[in-house]
């Protein structure tokens, strides 16, 4: 593509804390090069360029910018939208008027099955256009990364809280049930490990959606801890499934649907509320408590992870880099840890359909035989991308 | 007193996220002295000296209790017991037994109560015994206190929560409940305020326990603010009353009581959803969330207020300087805001029924007269406690 064209940039699916540090990464790389004319930032997600709504992001200032990196949340807005062909031929009639000639998609596995539905649809219609797919999803679930930008941040997050959670319940003791984000994968659920320090630290149970979960087994696992910690706290996926594989806290969701076909999970105490009750009706623990983390786990200011921020940062550059060099058309970036002692990545493009649609699941050689923690290997795995919590001492 | 007497220092009532900077305050301060021998942390409030159950905190290095001062939750664990007369006769034998001339109880109105109880039945039983209450409620409802040590923290933690969940309101719309603590007065949910900085900045609507709130009046406001901002972000208390002055939230929420007759509030999140629920049900907005902060408002480290932790620190040090000067032998720390143009308070020692038992709202000053929202009055009485939030940007 010698003829200088325009961009437009992009953001879908749920926000994190690092979602705009790959769109200023991507912007701030975009800018430096002479084949890019116009860089706009279209306002949630393909719905903004269905509706012509952009900002001229060659007109913000690189403080503002650098600024807006920080922030948590997705600046320029998102949505859940799966584009039909009837879509995919408006965008194209409103790329055209507009001379684009690079689209940036930045998102989890929907929103790169989104930008591949553009892609190819581009392809069959004979407009040429450069796609790339930026990764993010708190649930580290691509197929295609090492773990995901956004991800570190949310872990930290929930590490933190759960550090926290066991201090306060180390005060008045009974049984913590929190709630975290994940409707497939566990990945941010076992992060929680990173909250123990001291040998009764907890999370002292966590479960996965990737092991069948029942109420006769979580009952027998806080009799467990309550044995020996005389408390108990607990890291719950809201992903959690029954041996037949249906998702226990679906049922109290109320059925919410994206047109992605993905269940509501989040913004609701529901499942929380139904464990905790359970357990007060065995009549063996007194005071149970249920929190689900919610929303916070991925917008919360101040606590993302610098590693994580980096990284999100440089897969948004990555992006330009590759579709500028234009060998390979329809691309998502890739995050690949390096074999080394020192922690250390490398980002690179590979086709868009590596990211798209189908998700990774937490592997077997993180969860913990028992089925209700995870494995040394894993902490080893998470802990580089979460940084150094608050200190905390006990006596 | 002049002979050497020996010392216990505890914790009551929900933890904080600076209660150990008050423990830390007392005991630095206590270490000074010659008037004092040995410093008792009891484990558990009353529980640890009923048990005998103590942590010598003369052999706890410095090093290590400041590290613990900035620990949130009660490093020596803690209770919800209101003592008898025959708590008190099994206290004093205990305490006759240690040597101890002092006691220090750290904890909120029914933690004050609890050491008032102590203090009077010390005095019928002509037992020579120096006690003092030191501030600390999230709920900042005290009546002895211009603002209480904890409450900085946890609103800064509202505060940034706001921020973030506003940030994600922006990204995605619709309606989104946020479930705040405190149970009887409304200053933590009141201090979401903080988060405002844009015109368009939640919380859109905040509701306090002072304030009837009914459905009706709810949808109306939510229907103005759909209408105004095109989203609505709801800061909402757990201690919600109805126009018959019943608490909404306690329908929901098990029943469970303290023996100060408190009902259990937090740990479910029964209340944000069935707002949420209530609002789906008249069909007028489609997308509907609901978070309830839960626990994390007082426990997540790494977020504490510095001014909060500067005061609790100090009011701990103020505690065992008035003990020790022994004109007012049953007493609590005032913290009384200076008429100045600066920021700047005194820590005064004044009767311990000043802080015991009955507690305080929100002041009809504060409360803007739409009963949606606080006056800048407020805004003016609560930024100093709270500091500067992180910086966010929006385009």
């Amino acid at each position: 593509m010698a003829k200088k064209m325009n961009m437009v940039i992009a953001q879908s699916g749920g926000p994190s804390m690092v979602i705009n540090e790959s769109l200023v990464g991507a912007v701030l790389e975009a800018r430096k090069s002479a084949k890019i004319g116009k860089i706009l930032g279209a306002k949630h997600g393909i719905l903004g360029i269905l509706g012509n709504d952009y900002i001229d992001l060659k007109k913000v200032s690189p403080k503002k910018l650098m600024a807006i990196a920080e922030t948590p949340s997705s600046a320029l807005g998102s949505c859940r939208k799966k584009p039909n062909a009837d879509d995919c031929k408006a965008i194209f009639e409103e790329f055209k008027k507009l001379d684009v000639g690079y689209f940036f998609y930045i998102g989890g596995n929907d929103s790169a099955d989104a930008a591949r539905i553009v892609a190819e649809e581009a392809e069959k219609a004979n407009y040429p256009l450069v796609v790339y797919h930026i990764p993010k999803t708190i649930d580290n679930d691509l197929r295609s990364c090492d773990h995901t930008p956004g991800f570190g941040s949310a872990a930290r997050f929930v590490a933190s809280a759960i550090k926290g959670d066991d201090l306060d319940n180390r005060a008045l003791g009974g049984v913590k049930i929190d709630i975290i984000m994940g409707r497939d994968a566990g990945f941010l659920t076992a992060a929680s490990c990173l909250a123990r320090n001291a040998e009764d630290d907890g999370p002292h149970l966590i479960y996965l959606p990737e092991v069948p979960f029942t109420l006769e087994k979580f009952e027998k696992d806080v009799e467990w801890a309550m044995k020996k910690y005389g408390r108990c706290v607990c890291a719950i996926s809201e992903g959690i499934r029954d041996e037949k594989g249906e998702s226990i806290g679906a049922k109290f969701a109320g059925g919410e649907k994206d047109s992605h076909g993905n269940v509501q999970m989040s913004g609701t105490g529901a499942l929380g509320d139904y464990l905790a009750k359970h357990l007060k009706s065995t009549g063996k623990v007194t005071r149970v408590r249920a929190d689900t983390f919610g929303y916070l786990q991925r917008s919360f200011p101040g606590v993302a992870s610098k590693v994580d921020q980096a990284e999100a940062f440089a897969a948004g550059q990555a992006a330009v880099v590759a579709a500028l060099k234009g060998e390979l058309t329809k691309g998502t970036i890739a995050i690949v840890r390096e074999e080394a002692k020192k922690y250390k990545v490398a980002f690179a493009p590979v086709p868009i359909q590596n990211a798209a649609k189908f998700t990774r699941s937490v592997p077997k050689e993180y969860i913990a035989k028992n089925g209700r923690d995870v494995t040394p290997k894993f902490v080893e795995y998470v802990k580089p991308l979460v940084g150094e919590l608050p200190k905390c001492e006990i006596f």
